[in-house]
């Protein structure tokens, strides 16, 4: 039941000093935890100017303070319990005081006894205040540098009701697929759309970023780590000595030119090597599609459907493969399968490959997608059509070739006469006379050097703007008189054998939902199938203007509102941590963590120690640490934990004796993921030190360590107090797996359940969906009732299991057993449980049919599903829309 | 099922020409029907730019339109049905085109010949862009100018999710409270909170602004027409002659001044007249209520409970009253009453008040409320609760005492001594070399002249602002010095015998919801008990800071964009409509008519002919029109109308030379409530001119009528297909009043269905809440499948209804009379109907327990509600909350 919402990685290190070795940690905080990047920097910087200590109010020594307090305080509002909340819980736990529950929960030795130098924090509306002058510093002029990020035009329609709606955003990883059909379904048609328009067999639900997909392209071609690069031409290629894994290629190309890469691929089949291909989604849908020519593996970024330039990202990446590599395919992948009423369903396909089940088996570090800006993607597409997005493809395409007719008019050189939307000019004049041009009219162009510059084009460019480009590039005709003079002769891809032939998007999703009002309506039917946080966070600042267009490779002083927020974030984490510098780099927790390591062994080799390669690992950490040290190219050693999770310090000395000559990293999940702060934590760094070794520590739940007595922050204090509370309560009912006090979370044992009733956990997890409770770690936002509903809901489950324990209820069919009871079951005339509808449906009087948020389907089969693997939406007569069917007799 | 959607009002004028008389239309336009003033102004604005004629897309003249043509349109992707829908359509109809339609709906005479002048359309993203740059050419100054506008904090979370939430802001008036129990139990919270904080016994639903209530109140106490107002001071008011109606007076006044009023109240009651108060809100959470001096009406405007000031507008008006009134108070009123299970729920009450139900009984002609505005300021009761809000008054109260302390040290004069957060100052320098200052630091001070200026202070106020102020006023010292040395006296109200004692907001809906988590968790529950559009329209600029933080009385300089948004609308609206001038004030569709009214009473006087007092309204007009008339001073007299509709030329023949002498005006409805464009409409306005009368057009859908052949826009086109496609399909299972085409609606007779299967309109409306369909007019924005949905729904009913006329389902107990089916109800496993489950809450195959929106409630009874009228919040042990139960054995 750990939860495994997305996180992002933050890097930080010690400066570089011999005797104090560099240490790192990775951080996955659950209070910076959302899906973004630039979006989480954003976000981080509201939360680091909002400020977190929210004590200093209290402390006003000032008379006007007193008499005119600030009138409103974020963390007080984001903060669940009340003060008599908070004493009641305290009475529950036998302490006086909140300060006593953090002496014995937090390690005297790992407090922090100074005080943060940190800004007063602001209320809500002065942080937008604030964050809207830091904004009004970026300068947004019109970027055509390309390179992989294009301008597009984001339909408002899905930017207010999916990427500003907290229905979608803050939905948790579809762990439990009943309570997650929609996400799942937008996933679906986001891989579906993928496999379209790449013309590909099986695509996934995307990755990181392009970078990513490309890198684990390269990884999958080799299947080991240590993969080696080299830059060659096509031409140059020798496939002939069956030492080449694989094959990256770029079409288009980072410079525009559209090949034909067919005989490419086939020489590298012939030498038993894999094609991958970089490609862009919108030139593919007028271009002859990777799929039609050989190619393994196809990726890219699908920013350009729909998703805000943000200064780099996040975006997602797409990532498609031929039928046969479908297993070897990492990240996550939404598949069809049935549940236990035999309909048609969607779920996480291929979980086991997931580092969170099986750590060996996991393919790669990398489960994590950008869901949300797949989703995204997807919704652009099914808005518009295919019609829609070849309409949008052929315009760009059309507008680059009235400016590349200009360009050849004005006497410069194209360097390819075959392409999409991106021209390399060698330039007639002076290229820095064009490039003052430029400035003047506020446009960016990509710069090569050497008299060249480009031009990438894209779905915004009107004819204003090819007016102004041709204007900068010394064209004295306009782009009116060009086209005119172009007539109907019909040029570029569309009269080339480049021309795309077949269909894509055919499918009824995509040909269904393109008037605004049936967009809206199918977003918010698949919103409301999924549980969410239903829970804004402060207003995204990332669909502002200055910080949503922005091209990553502007010039930086057109930035430097996004600068001012780095420093200030870097600040602040430096101060909250105690480290040195700050690597806002990694794009999420398992990048963090490879950085890290990378950087830890670089660190080794720098000092002649490349021998150091022995990773230790306690049982008990984060999954894809094991998957992180091997792709750095360490070995791992596990370290056995006792029942409490602690580390078993007498196995660790062992370890640290036998490997200590190759000892690299030793890698700490802190708190432990039995949410413990373990005391021998100083003991253990002084170990891995003493023997030459770095310590990595993973910062799962760093704002509950982040911080000393004098300085803990109140919202680290209720976590605190929240978990403890529940442990409390359930302790007479569950076995818990911790001693004392514990910090942010804590682990029920269910594994009796086994032998006494035949209950797993999984049983319980889906009965808790009836109880419409999917509370998962009590942070500090969640209030002592909808603590007290959540335990209650376990204290039921409990009962119910006891029933079965003593007979009182069937061993086989039970309401743990068929549960989760969707809405269709509990309504159907048909009943033939041996417990009634209510009991199924509502086992407590706080679920209530009114009021209850119901699973829409019933529990879901794993196992047939990954029999029968369907990554792509299913066919029309089993997909469900309100719309298709009538009754019959009308 | 007619709609009553909230509508605005404009009131369009003809140059004055002797001639050519003036005439007016007042429009309640669908596409324009949105809840506000300046929000209306704004999105109309968006309509205006983005512009309706589509047709002009694909003439497209020029090569470069036609290969690098516009990439989207905002007015395809509204409109619903795409080209093959049309087509079917078209067929249904048996029809070649949709202008062949037009020519057979839209008579001739009435279609404009000339094409229109407006702007190319813009897609929306384009709108946006430009409406940026409009916002720009606002200037947010700090605004001190008071009278009745103030500044304040709208929490960002409830800015997201109810005012930016397209599921709070598209819903319809709660006529079927079993899909609306979450506005209605928000605008109970708003009641409650109003009679809590005034001290009074009731209060309604919110007016449309507070000088609407304010003359509501007069018009209470007169009870008839006409009456004067004479201002006085509280001594010189003389009620001895008992020939005084009421008394209105402020409290805090606007100069900011707090006295004693109970000696004038009691005066009043002696001499029979009733004692109204505006007041204030925030001061009253501090103030001594009026409720608590024996007032009888108190009322205001809401607007400083968290809703911009949005330059004036709109804002809701709170109206309350002692217990004896309650049947006399105007606008609409939530109360409480049980559905046919026995829960208790909440429902409009008094319906029969209003003007839809009974015209002649009408109270007044205001039977809209400011809905959204009054959630918005209730969820702002809600979320800081009693503590809060007195927190921030006190704030506010202390902020003006530190003002008024350091303008007393710099020489100048204060008008009162009890102030709540207004100063009146009489200057001790020249006032203009204050506001010198005061444009220095961009501020606005309120401007008595004669060296007086206005202070008025809010939440918003900081140290830093006050140090400003009293720069500005020259005073030398700063807040924080000034505090210091006022030290702890408590000085102003909170040490006078003005302090509020009483408690207030003790319900524990304002007492549980202080937390962001829970707050949203609230508005999301009673959000997801309404049906809506779920239909996000153009994202509203209005909470853009420059739109939103502007007061109605800053200087004109400072508003140049919403001039420019003025303008620029007045000139579309003119070019559409072909008049001359038009007026925004009027704030609703029956303000609008009042307006024109009384220009039309005006005018007559200003001719000599005061005596022309006749109105003639048609029985098909709609429910405000009589109320109107009567309240500018008209006499009504019902023209009859024939079986479609039609207006009975005879009988208004007969009618207009019986009144000639002293006819004044006609009001039409145009096209009419029957949806029929009425050939006979030039005849009418002849007729009524000839004989010294003025027409009054009710354009309630004057986008189906602003237009002609030539330059009739693509919307219109497709909102008058759609309503004959569905009457065609319709015709043969129910009788349908109209001949030939309709216009954009129509009526379907189910009057026969009374004796036939004891089936009233009530219960067919009901019933389709069953099929989740409630689609009531068929506008361009919907597409064909959604509108055969609600035919198959009507086709289905139709059916029930023949079951029940064929003595195949009970007559007592059926699905129909049973309607709604509540999910509790379906759930339960007691089922004793002669019908089954499925067949009660799965009438169709499109509805689907996962999809459907469920009815939260059974049918409401709404005798039971007015013969036990509770507008409060009821009692807490029987009020919803999630979190106060437990399981008994916990």
């Amino acid at each position: 039941m750990q939860s495994c919402a997305k996180s992002w990685g933050i890097l930080f290190a010690k400066s570089v000093n011999p005797h104090a070795p560099c240490r790192h940690i990775h951080g996955k905080s659950r209070i910076f935890g959302k899906q973004q990047n630039i979006i989480q920097t954003l976000n981080n910087a509201c939360v680091t100017v909002r400020g977190l200590r929210t004590s200093a109010v209290y402390a006003a020594s000032r008379q006007i303070d007193r008499i005119l307090p600030r009138h409103d305080d974020f963390a007080e509002r984001h903060i669940g319990p009340g003060e008599r909340d908070k004493r009641e819980m305290l009475d529950v736990l036998g302490l006086e005081s909140i300060a006593q529950l953090i002496e014995d929960t937090v390690p005297e030795s790992i407090r922090i006894q100074r005080s943060m130098k940190m800004d007063d924090p602001l209320c809500e509306n002065e942080v937008l205040e604030r964050l809207q002058k830091i904004a009004s510093k970026n300068k947004v002029w019109r970027s055509y540098i390309g390179m992989g990020y294009y301008n597009c035009s984001v339909p408002p329609v899905i930017q207010r009701n999916l990427l500003e709606n907290s229905g979608w955003v803050t939905q948790y990883t579809p762990y439990q697929p009943e309570v997650a059909q929609g996400r799942l379904e937008s996933l679906l048609n986001y891989q579906t759309m993928i496999c379209d328009i790449t013309g590909m067999a099986v695509a996934n639900a995307s990755l990181l970023d392009e970078a990513t997909a490309a890198a684990e392209a390269m990884q999958l071609c080799h299947s080991y780590i240590g993969v080696k690069t080299m830059l060659k031409l096509p031409h140059e290629m020798d496939f002939s000595g069956k030492d080449v894994s694989g094959v990256l290629f770029q079409y288009p190309d980072t410079d525009g030119r559209v090949e034909d890469l067919t005989a490419l691929v086939d020489r590298a089949h012939k030498g038993g090597a894999l094609a991958c291909c970089a490609t862009d989604l919108l030139a593919l849908c007028v271009l002859r599609p990777p799929g039609e020519f050989g190619v393994d593996i196809a990726l890219g970024s699908s920013q350009r459907f729909g998703v805000p330039l943000c200064y780099g990202g996040p975006h997602a990446a797409f990532f498609s493969v031929k039928e046969n590599l479908v297993r070897m395919m990492p990240g996550r992948m939404v598949g069809v399968t049935r549940d236990a009423a035999g309909k048609e369903v969607y779920r996480l396909a291929l979980q086991t490959r997931e580092q969170h089940i099986r750590r060996d088996k996991a393919t790669s570090n990398i489960c994590t997608a950008q869901a949300l800006l797949a989703n995204m993607a997807a919704m652009f597409g099914v808005y518009h059509g295919p019609q829609g997005l070849k309409h949008i493809a052929e315009r760009t395409h059309n507008a680059a070739l009235i400016l590349a007719e200009g360009l050849k008019r004005a006497g410069h050189r194209l360097h390819s006469e075959m392409f999409f939307d991106t021209l390399k000019v060698g330039c007639s004049v002076a290229a820095k006379d064009i490039l003052a041009r430029a400035v003047q009219r506020e446009i960016n162009l990509r710069v090569y050097g050497e008299g060249v510059l480009g031009v990438s084009l894209d779905e915004t460019v009107k004819e204003r703007d090819l007016d102004d480009l041709l204007w900068v590039f010394g064209c004295e005709s306009s782009a009116e008189l060009i086209a005119e003079k172009m007539g109907e002769r019909v040029k570029g891809i569309m009269g080339s054998p480049f021309k795309r032939t077949s269909k894509y998007l055919t499918h009824a999703v995509f040909n269904s939902y393109h008037s605004e009002t049936n967009i809206v309506r199918y977003m918010k039917r698949l919103e409301n199938k999924d549980i969410s946080l239903v829970h804004s966070m402060i207003p995204l600042p990332i669909t502002w203007n200055e910080f949503a267009n922005l091209h990553p490779f502007c010039p930086l002083d057109q930035a430097e509102g996004y600068q001012q927020l780095f420093r200030q974030l870097e600040k602040d984490l430096c101060e909250v941590t105690g480290y040195d510098k700050i690597s806002f780099q990694p794009n999420s927790g398992a990048q963090g963590e490879y950085a890290g390591l990378a950087a830890i062994k670089a660190y080794l080799n720098s000092k002649g120690d490349a021998h150091r390669t022995v990773c230790l690992i306690p049982k008990s950490a984060h999954g894809t640490n094991p998957a992180s040290a091997q792709m750095a190219g360490m070995k791992v050693q596990v370290v056995e934990v006792d029942k409490d999770g602690n580390i078993d310090m007498a196995n660790l000395k062992a370890l640290v004796d036998k490997h200590k000559a190759n000892l690299a990293a030793m890698m700490i999940t802190y708190p432990s993921t039995f949410g413990v702060f373990e005391e021998s934590i100083d003991d253990v760094c002084n170990l891995i030190h003493q023997n030459g070794g770095q310590v990595y520590l993973d910062g799962a739940n760093m704002n509950a360590q982040m911080m000393g007595a004098k300085g803990l922050v109140h919202a680290t204090e209720v976590a605190i107090l929240n978990a403890n509370y529940m442990a409390k309560r359930l302790e007479s009912h569950y076995k818990i797996l911790f001693k004392g006090f514990c910090a942010h979370e804590f682990i029920l044992d269910v594994r009796p359940f086994k032998k006494t009733a035949n209950i797993e956990a999984v049983d319980v997890a889906k009965r808790l969906q009836d109880y419409g409770t999917l509370m998962i770690e009590p942070t500090e936002s969640e209030d002592k009732a909808e603590m007290d509903r959540f335990c209650d809901a376990l204290m039921g489950i409990r009962q119910e299991i006891a029933d079965i324990e003593e007979g009182r209820m069937d061993a086989r069919v039970n309401p743990l057993k068929m549960a989760p009871h969707s809405l269709a079951s509990i309504t159907s005339s048909t009943w033939d449980r041996p417990y009634s509808r209510e009991y199924a449906a509502f086992p407590l009087p706080f679920v209530r049919p009114e009021t209850k948020f119901w699973p829409s389907i019933s529990r879901i089969d794993d196992i047939y599903g990954d029999q029968h693997l369907v990554c792509t939406c299913p066919p029309m007569d089993v997909y469900e829309s309100p719309y298709e069917e009538k009754r019959a007799s009308s």
